[in-house]
């Protein structure tokens, strides 16, 4: 497959072309994505690094035209509504907070950054599939 | 370059070897990096999707030998500072937890988590340009 790179995006120093090509679209297809297409990307985030290795990220999904779409689309506010009612899967990232070792509980100073690291995984992985694509 | 992915790597699905090649190796060289083998790091990184685009990551480094770098290996317990002390960069992430707009200073909720995914791009250009690697 071959990625595309729009013209006006130059990067300084040269680098790796999964990174350079990915982009943040807006408009969707409302297309229906199989296991197939979706499994892959959770299975990207899977292998990120995290706080001793917890893992602590949760990836919670809802399809289109199936029972829990609508209670994820209310999650969000008007704004990012309007430009999500085409998508064909609404994800929502969690992080637990907490890491529990030999019953003891404790704070994950990471668990944000180690979520954010797994999503970019995801994001990157959904670019080598061609999912965010530009028609001309 | 080809990507080196380890046998015992064995992913569910299907992803993009940039991805499942990537691994947090924990012995170093020590060699001199380059500005030129450096900068595309923070590069990857740039490219990264952020709260209203604030960039909000803030990448400061010290390379081996140089004024800073003992400052910075303070900075890490003795357990880090072991399997680092043949490092040839560290850097130090950080992010801004505050947006100003308009005179107006507002709080980022996704600082972490876009510095986080920042992160990754850096670590899988890392991967890109094969400064992680086995010799078996």
């Amino acid at each position: 497959m071959t990625l595309f790179i729009f013209k006006a995006r130059k990067s300084q120093y040269p680098i790796h072309p999964l990174i350079l090509s990915r982009r943040s679209l807006r408009v969707m297809s409302g297309e229906e994505m199989s296991d197939e297409e979706l499994f892959p990307l959770f299975e990207a985030a899977r292998w990120s690094p995290s706080f001793y290795n917890v893992q602590e990220w949760r990836f919670v999904y809802a399809k289109r035209n199936t029972r829990h779409w609508n209670k994820f689309f209310r999650l969000m506010n008007e704004k990012n509504q309007n430009w999500t009612s085409n998508a064909s899967v609404l994800i929502v990232l969690l992080s637990n907070m907490y890491n529990t070792y030999k019953g003891n509980k404790s704070f994950i100073p990471s668990h944000s950054f180690d979520t954010g690291s797994a999503w970019m995984a995801l994001a990157l992985q959904c670019n080598a599939q061609n999912l965010v694509r530009i028609f001309l």
